[in-house]
């Protein structure tokens, strides 16, 4: 398992931004090659990425010459190679608990909402900004009312979404989280998931996979003299 | 593991007939309990239901008092909970790859053109039936690009999309296909994906899940005396 881990990875995508939890929660080090979804005509359309991800999205994590795709695969992925700190629970009936959270946010929420298909609203469709934030924000308030409803009424649920360790359910919700306030959804309506999300920002492997702390980020505008 | 397995379904719910493949492969015995997704209102969204599936989505698993929801989640309890005839090969490279073609389609096509989606089209945006017609092929079209380059230039593909074994990759790809037809799009461009899928239907495990062979299914129209 020597082998060099290296992540593409955007720095506002949440897909990538699941995985740098993950491999942070892991503890494994790993290069990371920034793919820009906006400049150049998006990185991701180029050959040499289009070549290690035919759907020209992010992530992709490679390990050794092994080529992973889709953010949950590659959590599992994590989960199998290195099952210290486990990103599931043990048992089958736990797990299939935190994977479906996992996936009411990476199959029902995310994928609504992702660059290329406000793009296609924007461009196809002549969508103007306005109401394309509000879809934004209606699959959002969709997803974490029932996902608020899984997380209180359910005794399992700890300070993280499942008991007292964090793990793949709350890599999923913490970038939604973040992609909520930045559409400007009112959290104060989903007590427990806004908990949540606070308990995991207070871990570093929360904290240094955010996206401001990426290299890619855009730089932070200098202060005053 | 005798406890009764009951899956709340909708004949046409790409989401249901994958678990429905998915027990079949198994050799699992079910009940199948209907939920219509139009009828009544919509009885995904009746409080009865709504209580196991706060997402108002089937499917729901029940296993004995287990609740399971989300369609990758259960078929992966069902592969840890019954683990022969295995829906994931065996080495943690391969279940990357299998997960990652299952959520190509599971996240990254079915989410954006299922029922809610193009009713919200209907309601909110007033779009006519011909681009959300469009809309829905446009992102088969996009996702069975790369999934035609990633099981065509990999030799791992076999019968099914992973070797000699039909498994969750193939429980998710063929309810995509049967939608892609649904909405008329050109298989031809797709050979790869196009004969795995007449692999599957070859096999009794797919053609008894198929939306027509369900018992909410609209009865054909008599043949004529």
């Amino acid at each position: 398992m020597a082998e060099l881990l290296r992540l593409y990875s955007y720095w506002r995508s949440s897909a990538a931004y699941r995985v740098r939890i993950g491999l942070n929660l892991k503890g494994l080090s790993y290069d990371l090659i920034p793919v820009h979804l906006v400049r150049d005509g998006g990185q991701q359309h180029h050959d040499e990425y289009a070549q290690l991800n035919p759907q020209h999205l992010v992530p992709t994590l490679m390990h050794g010459g092994r080529v992973m795709r889709q953010s949950l695969a590659i959590l599992e992925y994590l989960d199998e190679s290195w099952p210290e700190r486990p990103l599931l629970p043990a048992s089958a009936r736990d797990r299939a608990r935190v994977r479906a959270l996992s996936q009411l946010v990476g199959s029902d929420i995310h994928p609504l909402n992702n660059l290329r298909v406000l793009r296609f609203f924007e461009e196809e469709w002549m969508v103007p900004a306005v109401e394309r934030d509000a879809w934004v924000r209606h699959w959002i308030v969709e997803g974490f009312r029932a996902m608020e409803t899984l997380l209180a009424d359910d005794l399992v649920t700890g300070t993280y979404c499942h008991g007292e360790a964090p793990g793949m359910a709350d890599a999923c919700l913490v970038p939604q989280v973040y992609n909520a306030r930045r559409f400007g959804v009112d959290m104060s309506a989903y007590p427990t998931i806004a908990r949540i999300e606070q308990a995991c920002l207070q871990l570093p492997a929360f904290r240094q996979a955010s996206p401001e702390q990426q290299p890619d980020a855009p730089q932070a505008e200098p202060a005053r003299a």
